[in-house]
């Protein structure tokens, strides 16, 4: 299992622009100050339980986060397109999913699956990891995938504002980022990659001038100490330089069915999801954003400079 | 939604024994006195939701019910297989599923889905109910599907010990039932069949004189009380009669997951499942089995005189 190389493999996504970048910032064209602080408060695993819906979709009402992702391939799919049918304004996103990685709950791909068997693990799901699924999936069989799910967000009326990566899948070979691009470029979509000092060259060339690229991201990681969980939220606020910051939270109650779901599997688990939840919602956090003069964004504002 | 159509179609689905009726009674083949009343206390839908797993596990583990059946194209199928190598005398036969009938919280079949489009509703998703799945599943669709979901199962190291249908939608149409018998034959697996006094002729002739037919079946429907539901089980077993019968039971923990997933449907709900487990686990219960000389046995049982 291997959630947390998410922050790696997004390192990876893109590093510093190259020559083509736009002359205005984000936030000009946006239509704030050059230099201001832009925050995405994003919530990731929409869909994969009812518990993560039950905290995100809270957390969303409260504006304590600004956007979110949801796995289509997930069981509670249903339940997050209810919400957004409730919510047109809500700022949701797909969190394209190649990787069904818990032990003891387990889901399949959209597409049928003869036209995917590469996505497939023996038992028929997806791959419990990324570097088995990387080292299987073919290029047009994860194409194939993504438009299956995108196709099936939209006939149940979600309406994404973004695209991102279940687990950083897509952004772990060039091969697979490579459809990643191609499909959000197609549907006209901004999609989650980030400025990093390490971008392979061949990640980059694929990228065109008027993507949008982000210039930093927070995740909590196995590192930390939960006794310091919202510190490290609070620390990460008055460290934000100018430019656009994504935080990603995993937001869940900590409760029999999210306990189950993580079982054996305490980072990203129930107790780490309702500490993200605690953390995005207490007063300190908020008071850091305020005191920071923090801008919160969405992915639509993004999405509409692509328009 | 017709969980509660299971109970007529059930009816359906054998009268009263033929010529060809084995001359010693079950009771007897399986070394009890003729007039013996057997009783199998069977829990529905496992896999369903961690909660029904979790209640069902308990039950089965203070044998207080003595078998249950498996919804294979469900998300928590390896938390059941887990708990099936944990325990490899439980009694677990395959719930075979080819609805997904809750409003937020869905699944898809276990075979490609371009292999078996007619058990598709227009979502992806297994039909919402016995009506439009009976209208419109191929029988040899739904004999591909079960057979996967057979396959399946085993893959997983889970050995059925008999057959039964979820919502009764293998009992609703001759072409149907037809699939069922010819696959549980094959698999030498005893499958759900049970006397009624309106069974066609066209689903008795496709049973063999090897075939064992269940002489009653317990289930709570919504006419009963909530306040009346445990009195409804005891004056059931008071009431058994010489033969086979089995009590039927859905049990859940009324917690967060199951409200969510049975949510807008009371009947078969979350308070439902866990009034069914407050009941079996209750002393009434258990007392009324000593006092009726209730017989309890398994399918593995009844299993063993098909060899």
């Amino acid at each position: 299992m291997s959630l947390n190389q998410i922050s790696i493999a997004l390192l990876i996504a893109a590093s510093s622009l190259p020559a083509f970048a736009q002359t205005k910032t984000i936030a000009e064209r946006l239509g704030y100050p050059p230099d201001s602080k832009l925050l995405i408060i994003h919530a990731d695993d929409l869909a994969v339980a009812h518990s993560e819906d039950a905290a995100s979709f809270d957390v969303l009402d409260k504006h304590a986060a600004t956007s979110a992702s949801i796995m289509v391939p997930c069981p509670w799919l249903t339940e997050v397109a209810a919400y957004a049918k409730d919510h047109p304004d809500a700022d949701l996103g797909l969190h394209l999913t190649l990787t069904a990685e818990w032990k003891s709950y387990r889901w399949g791909p959209v597409e049928s699956k003869d036209r995917v068997p590469t996505l497939l693990d023996p038992s028929g799901n997806l791959w419990p990891d990324v570097e088995p699924a990387v080292r299987n999936i073919k290029p047009d069989e994860a194409e194939r995938e993504i438009r299956a799910q995108i196709a099936r967000a939209e006939s149940m009326g979600i309406h994404p504002t973004h695209l991102d990566s279940h687990m950083g899948t897509l952004f772990a070979k060039p091969e697979l980022f490579a459809v990643y691009v191609k499909v959000a470029h197609e549907y006209k979509l901004p999609f989650l990659a980030v400025r990093g000092p390490q971008a392979p060259a061949a990640l980059l060339s694929m990228l065109s001038p008027s993507d949008i690229v982000l210039d930093s991201l927070v995740m909590a990681d196995p590192s930390i100490n939960s006794a310091n969980w919202k510190n490290f939220y609070t620390t990460a606020i008055q460290n934000l330089k100018p430019g656009v910051t994504e935080i990603i939270v995993h937001l869940g109650h900590d409760d029999a069915e999210l306990q189950a779901v993580t079982i054996d599997h305490p980072d990203y688990g129930a107790a780490w999801r309702q500490r993200d939840y605690d953390a995005v919602t207490s007063p300190e956090f908020k008071q850091a954003l305020e005191q920071n003069h923090i801008i919160l964004i969405h992915w639509k504002d993004l999405k509409k400079l692509l328009q």
